[in-house]
């Protein structure tokens, strides 16, 4: 069965992540735009990569969400064709609190010069 | 003349500070570590490169430091053929609050790793 849903989505356990994975992953401009977009629908919304509208090429995005749910700050699932993302918020703030209380203001700040 | 001392150590204002450049300077161990030990000697506190004793070679080591020197995590000054560098606390708790009260234990856990 060669569906999209047989893709295994890894994602690492909240007691595992890396303070060094996730720093790489906050310390781009596009990926912190991504986690500013999804902080705005928390605590349950979730968001389909394709609605992000990111000003980079489809397989260049697809390589920014993969570093993020690598590093842990983001939970992806599939639905069907759609490919929907969660920011991991209570495992971020329980590892590294206030980590995501920079980086979002951040992230916004990229929004806004796009 | 050619001293060391001619080098030109450049350090951007903390107005200046880019929260993905300082991310990335802190998404390394090896560089984490060496915050940790500038953090011990906080507030007015300079340890040399050469007393660093890190796991790495010497010119990797001076990556290390220029990464940080030019995120805005650290200050270095030459004296004699000495190279001093103190932790900029200030600029980075200005700017980003609580990231360095982060950063510092991660460094902690890596020195005593080694």
């Amino acid at each position: 069965m060669a569906s999209r849903t047989a893709t295994e989505l890894v994602h690492p356990d909240r007691t595992r992540l890396r303070f060094t994975a996730v720093l790489a992953a906050l310390s781009d401009p596009v990926r912190l735009a991504i986690v500013a977009r999804l902080a705005d629908v928390e605590p349950d919304g979730e968001l389909a990569c394709t609605t992000f509208a990111l000003p980079v090429s489809k397989s260049t995005q697809s390589g920014h969400f993969k570093v993020l749910r690598e590093a842990g700050v983001i939970h992806q699932r599939d639905e069907g064709t759609r490919r929907l993302n969660q920011l991991r918020r209570d495992a971020l703030d329980t590892r590294f609190p206030g980590l995501l209380d920079l980086a979002i203001p951040q992230g916004h700040e990229v929004l806004a010069g796009w």
